[in-house]
């Protein structure tokens, strides 16, 4: 009996060329090409063409960006991850949602095997495999970058000429790319001296800092219970919200980042990333936060969103820890509304105010605080017992000497 | 017998007040003005003469501004300290040193007593007690702050002028703030209500955005073991590498933040911090991390960076447990040399490339890793023991079904 | 108009002269005593009379055992709590629960005051008054052993007898004890030495291991989600649950404890206690939790275990920290149902087998682990990028020699 | 050229035909066995024999014992490490000192690669292979057991019969076992059924509670800075030292563990532990930290000492983030100097006294504590600041209501 496999498919040389070649591996093979659109921005007709073209039985293409936002990207956002103090992790939370897209279709379509174009030496992998081992335990799992003889880039082109499969890209294709509604990333070219600046013409999504308006531009961004969901007191539902916030952001040149990161396949790699508005999302969360959520909570929650973005990182997306840790998050940020002004100017997404009807700093509060609430009298005490076994520790010194 | 005072002086209104009620509530107190020069920038001559001439008995300068970087910042530096996601703890810091000073001074003249002129409701008043019960615990603590009747400035001007002491400002304070050679911090006045944006002529250390200059500079800094030894290629002492990168920072209008904070005494805060020279070294600082150290002692150093913060924050700094956190981040940070480049612009300190001799991003071994280091096939056994657990769970959770 | 306040009140000595103290610290108060069963087997009629015959105005008796134990306990024995290694929070536990129902008879029977006979020393009046705190922070709190003269035990005697307060102990009572349904602590007497090893006259709930029966019996306690649920196989409604092993536990002289711990007020004191039942329920609990958590979630749920037992310890019951944690333990433990046999015998809790429907360690998985789910081959990858970080910096110390 | 391998050689079945079997695989080659003496009691004359009989054609018998207590035992120990609630680690700290002697041997006698005799489906290999990554990341690592067809522990004998290897074991070995001085392990056999008691005449080194003597023992065990060097009051080198502990211990009955761990490498196991002398010790070590170690500290040291426990299970004993963790526990344990006594009396370490010239709880101080050191009335001010956070939540929820 042939296989039929179903194809996380992306259009570009590296998952364009896998078809012929599991279809020469895998004799009588069907191929199911699934299509995530997570906001990538592609011409998706284009794309089923080419599948098609190349060699593809069947395509599907789903969109995915409104999930994508809601289910994926919110929670992260809520959780406060940032991985390695600067990634926004947006390659990282879209793998899992296109994995699960693509085993519902291949469960869908009679499929019994699922591949993948990631190479052998990133993060990519994992986060396709560790999904498919959660969702179909069952299907075989094909990662021909990891098998066969291909190297590198010219063989890449090399195999694809040989197999008819359209070849867009007549110039060197300099950096390899993710983009997504989120973000975008960019590795290789000269990002692989991290000794160097990144060139400005890299930059994709944000102006330079030169070109950003002289004339700041304010956006108020509204939460409720940690989840953003209005800008400028009009809500907004998520794909609109953060596609208004991606445009604001690129323009006023917010949300660059230049990174050595560690993968979780044990190396460390050089990138760079543009989340435009992400950074101002990330931004205005803490302040939300830092509103409305006490300084336990707070301090624990901090703590967490770093396992939480361990976790996404690593591509243990579908796992009881990491909805162990939405439960928290949730509680967490139960008290978590508000509004939060921000002004872009020059690169940067600078708070210019904060409000909340939970808010724990409040007027009415303050001048609580020197009355009913606080009595100066209660520091003194406070410090004595906080401070009794660093006398006990001193006294016994002292004694002891 | 008559008590004998050291007292921590600021010249300020606040402390130079306390020494004529402590002359008034301990009938015929000595009193010893200490002064801690952290990097104030006072005219620590004219302070003399005011505390002698508002009724000191002795004055102490110390120049502690080479030991308060070297034995205060650097550790809370190389520790990667930030409290609240945004402070860099310059007040907090300073603390423990001036406080330590005090105990010194109070034991080399023969005083019974330690005073300090802070208030009831802050977080100072714990850093300077915690310190005092750690190196002093015989030593009685005069709060007058939490004791008297004072409860305004009003009330303190008011105070001053009738037991003639000098006031220097007559137009009316709007701002709180403390200054040393790591940071400026404000409170008060417009601060009070965190909804609004902190009006421009509050900040004092770093040029606005707007003003700041079109062109970039570059500043590279060099670390030796987590901690910072030259600037652009030039070995300098730690207060004039210090001074240098305030000067740089605060001309590209780098290191303002607006920060709503938790204070240990229980209430949230809002305030303003300009910290230049401070943001470019913590900036540097992750950067030599990200290339020197693996991604295990990263992150539990990251970890570890949190409660090294809240301790610094509350005034724990001389504990074991700050100690032994201590030793920690020296092994982590065995091999953290090299040299990292700024670029400084419109409020940016972006990294604009890093170097290492113990890099473990590198040339040699990025070649390496295609061949005798990394074999792409390695990746598909450590995504199968990865994801063992969860299979596991999966086909379980079918069989069970 | 007078004061109308309810008191936590215990029939012992402590609480008994409150009422009469009250009533002539704030003339014309009314004493609403609050009587809380968590299960301390105490004669309920006769302490309501006895307060009543001390001066109180009204009684209330609560019957609070079940949801002491579902409320309180469950929760914290699912989430896995121990304090300082040793002790299972049997007191710390009934503070909230007996402070919450004191705070709703208040409420409903109109008191403007809260009182409890917690002495300045220890942990109690912390958990009482943070429970205050949160569920009726507009009351006024009154703590009497932190404002009167009463030192000693003689001194409250004297009190008593001027007072016409009956006192039932003629001798000397020896050590200070809680008991709750869940166990009974020492303090004091022998006990203030640590270098001592307790008498054995002073337990009351188990017998020593000389006098527990030659002869093992096993026990079968069942888990839904985490929560006990039946004892050798028949469901029983947590009090008869809890009742039974308890009586099981002690028989067999399971469940002392001699702990030198870490009280919130900072200093360090030295206690005993028995939690027969208990031990029997925490050791199964690791042993479900041992077969049907992954290791992840199962390393995470322990680290934050600490954490809770702190809260709880500590008296921050009603916080939203506690909430979130729990949260994230109904995730954690959402398999962990099942069964644990134990070996009672000479004051061991022996693990004699377990079982689950959700078992991740099952006959049918360690048949597949060899052949489908596992090759062996896998852990070479594993091992090699596991390691990779390892042989990196090995081969760079070796390099730059 | 041939290759010359250094084999950890154990004298079992398993490395034994790793000797033929390396030979006939790698013509030519040279074998140096290398047998570390831990402690586990072999006849070592008679191993370098068989060794030798085998095929080997060098023979090195190195005593690791002291430095296995001294260099991997102690620092674990210090550490607090317990991995899985339970396990004290035993075969886990084994692995690092065996592989570095071997890398030791394998360098001085030329060696050019490393081969070991654990199978691809425990811990052990990854212990062994990231200690050779560490030490000697240029030898080639041979892991016979992933590499061969050899499956069963028949397939085992049969190739040991073709290849002249003498079998020692003619009747069937149920258990597979590690012992070294510290521990012995047992899996296998009636082990395999996580749902029985393991019966009693698997255990080795202990009597069972029913034999162990009716009349307790004491026994005092003298701490400097958190390291065991006295029993009974007599200075002992440590193989002395835990060699009497294991002798008494044993007799009483103390030291049995039956275990559902998670493997490193993915799966759940169901194995038993015997650590008689190291489960005085770690009873005992506690009860030193819990008189000597202020709270903060043993907060923060029991939560690093779950990281280090599984560094130690996970076999990443030579890293930095293990360096940098002993630093800390290093300081942590500055004040860790005492003598507990422990009462051994059928199974059960019992604590009867512990006393230290460090000790934060002593007579002189609880006399103090409540006269200089702590004013009960402290304790209002400290729970109004504790509480001023859950008091404000409080009448904020009240008034939005």
């Amino acid at each position: 009996m042939s296989l039929k496999i179903a194809l996380a498919y992306s259009g570009g040389l590296d998952t364009s060329i896998i078809i012929p070649w599991l279809k020469e591996h895998y004799r009588g093979a069907k191929i199911v090409a699934v299509i995530g659109d997570v906001g990538q921005g592609d011409d998706y007709d284009r794309m089923r063409q080419k599948a098609l073209t190349t060699g593809a039985d069947e395509v599907v293409v789903a969109d995915l960006v409104s999930e994508f936002i809601t289910g994926y990207i919110w929670p992260t956002l809520r959780a406060g991850c940032v991985y390695d103090y600067k990634y926004l992790l947006g390659t990282s939370m879209a793998r899992p949602i296109i994995a699960k897209k693509q085993v519902e279709v291949a469960l869908a379509t009679g499929c019994q095997a699922l591949a993948h174009g990631c190479t052998g030496k990133g993060n990519d992998q994992v986060r396709f495999e560790l999904t498919y081992k959660a969702l179909a335990p069952e299907l075989k799992v094909i990662a021909p970058w990891r098998e066969w003889d291909i190297r590198s880039r010219e063989d890449a082109i090399a195999y694809a000429r040989e197999h008819n499969v359209p070849i867009e890209q007549t110039v060197a294709k300099i950096y390899s790319r993710d983009q997504n509604i989120w973000h975008i990333s960019h590795e290789g070219g000269a990002l692989e001296d991290p000794s160097l600046e990144p060139p400005e013409d890299m930059w994709l999504l944000t102006r330079s800092i030169t070109d950003a308006p002289e004339k700041p531009e304010y956006v108020t961004i509204g939460f409720e219970r940690g989840t953003p969901v209005s800008v400028n007191g009009k809500r907004l539902p998520a794909v609109e919200l953060l596609t208004l916030l991606n445009q604001r952001a690129g323009e006023h040149g917010i949300g660059r980042i230049d990174l050595v990161e560690n993968r979780f396949v044990g190396m460390k790699s050089h990138g760079a990333y543009e989340t435009p508005g992400g950074t101002l999302l990330v931004t205005a969360q803490r302040e939300i936060e830092a509103l409305t959520v006490d300084r336990s909570t707070a301090e624990m929650k901090q703590q967490l969103g770093l396992e939480y973005a361990r976790l996404v990182y690593n591509g243990l997306w579908f796992t009881p820890l990491r909805e162990a840790l939405d439960a928290f998050m949730d509680r967490a940020l139960a008290q978590a509304t508000g509004e939060v002004r921000l002004k872009l100017h020059k690169g940067h997404a600078l708070v210019a105010g904060r409000t909340s009807p939970q808010s724990l700093y409040s007027d009415t509060l303050a001048s609580f605080t020197m009355g009913e609430l606080y009595d100066q009298k209660d520091a003194e005490g406070f410090i004595n017992i906080v401070g009794l076994p660093i006398k006990m520790q001193a006294l016994l010194a002292r004694e002891r000497q």
